[in-house]
C-alpha cells in the first residue's frame, strides 16, 4: 500500500464531509484517480466500467468491477474481501446488459436506491449511457452532479503525497535531460520519445517510475504551434525548434515540466518570447503565497508579460497530482481570470504559460508547491531556451 | 497523411450510408479513434471535449475543438481551414460554460438543430454532462444513440490498414523479445517496462513506433491472477511467473500480443494450463475462416479446451486496429457466445483466451487477420510457456 490506512480513512472522512454539505447520501465514483485516492485500487482496468460506492453511514466503500479485475482490487486496495463485488463478463461491451444495471441492483439490495445519489457527470469514465441506464433503472432516484467532489478533496496534498511528487520531479529532471541529449539533427521523433519514456519509467535505482497520464508531447518545427502533438517518424532538421512537455510519475503522482529547445540557433522572435515567459514565471514564483487567489497569480503573470507586449488568453495552469490517462490535471483549480480559489500550503500546480502563434510556439513550465510563506518548484532544471549547436 | 484522400472519402461515404440506414442526419463524433479514422486528426487533445460533425448532405465534416488545438487539426487532417472551428479556452473545465453549448450553437447556425442527431452515448469522450448540456440547449432535437456506428465501419480493414498492423506486429515481436531478455531475477517491474516501452516506441530504422493505447501489463507472481495490473518497483524472484501483454503500434494501428513466462521452472499446473490454451489457439487458427460467426470461433476454442477439463467463461477476443487510450479494442465484435457477427476477410481480432484463477493465471494471445480462405497471425513469435532458467 502506498499510504497508511489512516491516510485513506481520513480521505474517506473528508469525502463524507463534502457529501454531507451537498446532501449526498450515496456517492458513485468512476474516475480512476478518485477510486485510487480513496481505496488504493490501481490497475489498467478503467477502460471498462468500474465503481466505488460510498454511502454516508457505512465505514467502508464497495468496489464494483469486472470479474477478472476483482483480484486487482484484492491485491492493491485496503478493502475487505466482502467489499469487492464483481459483475460477470457478459456485462462488458454488450448492447443489452450494462454494468449500471448491476450497480442499480446493488443499490436496491442495500436499500439505498431512494437516497440522494451523487454521480460524476463530467469524467471520461461516466458516459451518457451510464446516466441513461441509471435513470432507466431508478427513475425515482434523486441524482446530484458530484463530478469533481473527490477531486476537490485531493487539492491539498499530504506530506507523503508531496514526497511522491518530489520523486516524480527527480524523474522528470532526468527524462528532460535525456530528451535534450537524444534530440539531434537526423534523429526521429520516435527515437527521442523512446529514450524519454525509458527514463520516465525506469526512474532511479532508489525509486522507480510509473506511466505518465500523458505521453511525451514533443512537437517540432511548425508543430510547435500545436501543443498537443505527440511525435512522428520525421527526422529533425537543423534549426528545428522543439517543445518537450513531459511528466515524471511515481506511484501515480505526477510532476510535469515543459521546456523549449532549438537544434541550432534560435531566431529572435522565439528567443524573445522565451525570455518574456521566463520573466513571468520568475515573477509568479517570487510573488505566489498562501492566501492569494488563483486569479491573482494569473494577474501577476499577465501584468509582467504585458510590459513586454505579450498577451496570453488561455489558462496558465491547473492543479496536479494523482492521475490516470488521459489527463494529469485534477480538473479543479485553473490558474485563470475568474478563478477565486484561495491558495493554501501544499496545493500543487502545473504552471504552464505556453504561448502559441500561427507557425511556432514556446512552452516553459514548472510544477510548483505552495509553501507556508511562498512557493517552490518541485524540480530544479534550467528554464532558458536551450540551443543545441 | 497516413492514407489517401480517396480512402478518407470512402470512409465518410460508408459512414453516411450507416447514418442513412439509421435515419441519422447529423452525426456528432467524439471518440478520438473515429475522429482520426474519418479525418486523420491526431493529437493528445482528447482529454478536453472535441468533435467531428458530419451532416448527411455535406461533403466535408467539421472539426470543433479547443482553440490551441486548431493548429493540430490543420497539420494532421485533410480538412479545409473553414471546416476547423475552434472554441475559446474559457469553455475548458468550467462550471458554467461547456463545449456542448458551442456545438449546439453551431448546429443552430447551420440550421440543422431540428434534424435527427446521432451521438456516441457510450464512449469515454461523451460524458453524462455532454448529454445533459445538449438536451438543455436543444430540448426538441431527436437524439439517436450512434455509439459504435463509426466503429462498425472500421471493422473490415483496407490493405493500407493491414500494412500498418503488420508493421505493428513486427514491433510487438521485438518488444516481446526485449521483455523476455530484460526479465530477470532481481530486476524490477519498472526496469522491464522501461525497456519494453523503449522498443515499442523506437520501432525499427525502416519504420517507427507509436504509443500503444494500453501500457505494458506485466503482472508477476500472484498478480498473474489479475490481468490488468501494470508494474511496480518490486524485484522479481526465482520461479516467479510473469505475464506480458503488450501491443506494437504504428500510426495508431495496434497488434497486441500476450505471452506467459516463468523465471525458472514452471509448476505442472501452469505448464498444463499453457498447453491447453495453446491447443485451443492452434485449433482456432486452423478452423477459422470467412463465413463463420464470431460465436462459432468461441465454440471451437471451448470444445477444444473442454476435452482437457478447462472452462473459460469470459470473452475470448475482440476486434482491434486503430485506437487511442484507454483501450485498443474497437468495441464492436466480441468473440463470445451470442455474438453472431459473420466473419469476413480483413477483419482483425485480438484473440486472447486468458485464464485466471485465484492465485495465478496464464495469457497467450495472437492478433489474427481473416484471409480469403482462413486466418493468419500478424506476428510470428513462439507461443510456448517460456522458462528462463
Amino acid at each position: 500500500m502506498d499510504f497508511t490506512i489512516d491516510e485513506y480513512k481520513m480521505r474517506i472522512n473528508r469525502t463524507k464531509q463534502k457529501m454531507q454539505e451537498r446532501g449526498i447520501e450515496v456517492l458513485i465514483i468512476t474516475n480512476p484517480s478518485n477510486m485510487n485516492y480513496l481505496t488504493g485500487y490501481n490497475a489498467w482496468s478503467f477502460y471498462v466500467p468500474q465503481f466505488i460506492i460510498l454511502t454516508i453511514d457505512e465505514d467502508d466503500p464497495t468496489w464494483i468491477g469486472r470479474e477478472m479485475d476483482a483480484n486487482s482490487a484484492k491485491l492493491t486496495s485496503w478493502l475487505k474481501e466482502e467489499s469487492i463485488v464483481p459483475y460477470s463478463d457478459d456485462y462488458v461491451q454488450s448492447e443489452f446488459k450494462h454494468p449500471m444495471h448491476f450497480v442499480a441492483d446493488f443499490l436496491i439490495k442495500r436499500n439505498v436506491e431512494q437516497k440522494t445519489v451523487g454521480v460524476e457527470m463530467e469524467t471520461h469514465f461516466f458516459s451518457a449511457r451510464f446516466y441513461k441506464e441509471f435513470i432507466w433503472m431508478l427513475p425515482e432516484t434523486k441524482i446530484e452532479d458530484a463530478s469533481v467532489l473527490v477531486n476537490w478533496v485531493r487539492l491539498v496534498k499530504s506530506d507523503q503525497e508531496i514526497n511522491y511528487m518530489k520523486k516524480a520531479a527527480k524523474i522528470v529532471e532526468k527524462a528532460m535531460q535525456v530528451g535534450y541529449e537524444s534530440l539531434n539533427v537526423g534523429a526521429r521523433g520516435c527515437d527521442v520519445a523512446a529514450e524519454i519514456m525509458r527514463a520516465q519509467i525506469k526512474g532511479f535505482e532508489e525509486f522507480g517510475g510509473d506511466y505518465s497520464a500523458i505521453v511525451p508531447l514533443i512537437p517540432a518545427g511548425e508543430e510547435t504551434s500545436a501543443p498537443h502533438m505527440t511525435w512522428s517518424e520525421r527526422r529533425y532538421k537543423k534549426n528545428d525548434p522543439v517543445i518537450i512537455e513531459i511528466a515524471g510519475c511515481h506511484k501515480r503522482y505526477h510532476s510535469p515540466m515543459a521546456r523549449t529547445m532549438v537544434l541550432g540557433e534560435a531566431n529572435d522572435k522565439l528567443l524573445d518570447l522565451s525570455k518574456v515567459i521566463n520573466y513571468g514565471i520568475e515573477e509568479v514564483i517570487h510573488c505566489t503565497q498562501p492566501g492569494m487567489t488563483s486569479e491573482q497569480i494569473e494577474e501577476v503573470f499577465r501584468k509582467t508579460i504585458k510590459k513586454h507586449g505579450i498577451i496570453k488568453d488561455s489558462r496558465l495552469g491547473y492543479s496536479v497530482g494523482l492521475s490516470y490517462p488521459p489527463d494529469w490535471g485534477e480538473h479543479t483549480v485553473s490558474i485563470r481570470n475568474g478563478d477565486k480559489t484561495v491558495i493554501e500550503p501544499n496545493m500543487t500546480f502545473h504552471f504552464i504559460p505556453g504561448i502559441w502563434y500561427e507557425n511556432y510556439g514556446c512552452e516553459i513550465s514548472e510544477t510548483i508547491r505552495i509553501t507556508d510563506n511562498g512557493c517552490e518548484t518541485l524540480a530544479n532544471f534550467p528554464r532558458d531556451l536551450y540551443m543545441k549547436k
